[in-house]
């Protein structure tokens, strides 16, 4: 056993205060450290509880649809009063699992707290490498990462010398699809909502181009501007306005995954889209993905970004805060766009 | 030569009057003989050109968009004063073409006039098989049917059990899509727009359910009554209020196909479609398709769909008017519903 298993400790979490709606704020959620836990998995668990040590959580926009209170197609909502959870990256301090050993790390589904008791452990990953920075089993090397990666090479089929335009290009999914995107050969234009963030998919991400959706009073026109031919492959991160000039500027036969829609996330009621005709005329197909049909593929993908990242072809932005406190506003801070590049919590460095 | 080549006759044609805004009315068009031809390809002509009588045309919702002013994608506008064009189905009355004898039935894109010279053949088809009404080589055995077996079979990838949504459901295309759809098993609903044919997909189709549209004025709740466990695929015909209804009741991994959205055809500004965010959640396909990319593989389609007509284990209705002086109002007519089945215009039988 790892030195302090057995002592109790204070357990600090982030909880769920009330259901949001429209726009998250940091008062909706609470930090909280009435609560203990014992360092060790008790005689009488079940085979596979592990104890763990949670090290990096991941703030992800899908989270806000937990953070209401109906449930929206498979993300049930948190409980008031109880963690929230989210993916993360975990150091095991005692297991009756045979999979994890004391001082393996894993990443999965894990609680917003700094120790957990993992009784149901078939959702986790091992983590085989670790010349590479932790936290990024939270982004590159975790949910986001293989998002990217499938949803961009899957969803979207690309071929060499496409147009491909990107929003909430310099996110933790974005940043990956537009080098993902470089790297397959395409033409590649990204947009997000600073002037750092453009200057970001310019000079670190090798975007070709590269735009701030919030100066831009005329969408179709501006696409028009960086994709005279057309757009080919659109992976749709923010939906709304977005999606509706993008579908005036689709090519025939091209193709919108849908990663997600956060403009929408935190309306009442969504903004419509107009300008669906566009999927008749152009034969575009329109798909949606959730990266966990992909997580069977785990090991192929890992095997395929790896070298990506040892041989420094691809790089990663990560906006990390420090400790179980700063949580609450760096998870709505995803809302406003605050955060730069992946939005990771550090409980603790190890 | 067939008897009366060589004569010059009057050659009555339909023309577009103006531009059409809004919905197409039957004085957007007029019917005139002012108009001559010889029927007999003269001894200049280039090697392909042939002489027809044209027989059946076809009324087909795209047509809208090559009445209005602007390109839209693929479709040019028709010219003013000059006669419109479709699909129809003509008798070569002379040729200089070695793959069109005189007396040979064929299918194509044809002008709406008695007679037509043909200078471009290649978009034609030589009709094989004539012991099914010839007419059908306009719906059934023509571009809806082809739209209608490619769009089910290929685009909503479709399995046996899966629970299947038609709009515009009597229509040259919606009917044989429900028919395909119960041949391989599936559970299928149309929507239409009267009583009388909503009598027609449960009777005549074999429609499982069947409702009027008109009737409900919550076309969410009506779509969770007949599909209680969500929809698997939705072929899409009609665009607007019903796809949103559609949206918030797709199961995951859904398809929809999108055929024509003919609801929006004629409105100055589309409507506003809110429930994209079911993509998402869903993890649904929406893919436009246009039959013209199928026409390639026109011999399978045929080969599979004749035995279907000749056992009678397929159904199509038609509605079929004579003349040319019919001709106006039969087109306009698709924009608000007045015909039952595939509307044709007879323009001579044989």
């Amino acid at each position: 056993m790892s030195s302090g298993v057995g002592q109790v400790v204070e357990n600090k979490q982030v909880r769920l205060k009330r259901y949001v709606k429209g726009f998250p704020v940091e008062s909706d959620l609470y930090v909280t450290s009435d609560n203990t836990i014992e360092l060790r998995v008790s005689d009488g668990s079940p085979e596979g509880t592990t104890l763990v040590k949670n090290l990096y959580l991941s703030c992800d926009p899908y989270m806000r649809f937990r953070m209401g209170e109906s449930q929206i197609g498979e993300f049930p909502s948190f409980t008031i009063d109880a963690p929230i959870d989210g993916f993360g990256v975990a150091k095991v301090l005692d297991s009756k699992n045979p999979d994890f050993k004391v001082g393996d790390l894993i990443w999965g589904r894990i609680k917003w707290e700094e120790y957990s008791l993992i009784t149901k452990p078939e959702g986790f990953f091992k983590i085989q490498h670790t010349d590479v920075p932790l936290s990024y089993y939270t982004g590159i090397l975790g949910m986001p990462g293989i998002t990217a990666y499938f949803g961009f090479n899957e969803v979207c089929s690309p071929k060499e010398g496409e147009y491909v335009f990107i929003s909430a290009a310099s996110g933790a999914v974005g940043q990956l699809v537009g080098q993902f995107a470089k790297l397959k050969g395409c033409y590649v234009v990204g947009s997000a909502g600073s002037k750092e963030k453009v200057e970001l998919l310019k000079t670190k991400f090798g975007f070709d181009e590269a735009f701030n959706y919030k100066e831009e009073h005329d969408l179709v026109a501006a696409l028009k501007r960086f994709f005279p031919e057309g757009i080919d492959i659109y992976f749709e991160n923010v939906g709304g306005k977005m999606l509706d000039a993008v579908l005036l500027n689709m090519r025939v036969q091209g193709r919108i995954a849908v990663c997600g829609m956060i403009s929408q996330y935190n309306l009442d009621h969504p903004e419509p889209v107009y300008n669906l005709m566009s999927v008749i005329y152009n034969r575009v197909r329109i798909e949606g993905f959730i990266s966990f049909d992909y997580f069977s593929r785990y090991s192929e993908f890992v095997d395929a970004v790896l070298p990506y990242i040892r041989e420094k072809k691809i790089n990663y932005v990560e906006d990390v805060v420090e400790g179980l406190d700063s949580g609450p506003a760096a998870l709505v801070g995803l809302f406003s766009g605050r955060n730069i590049g992946k939005q990771v919590v550090a409980v603790a460095h190890e």
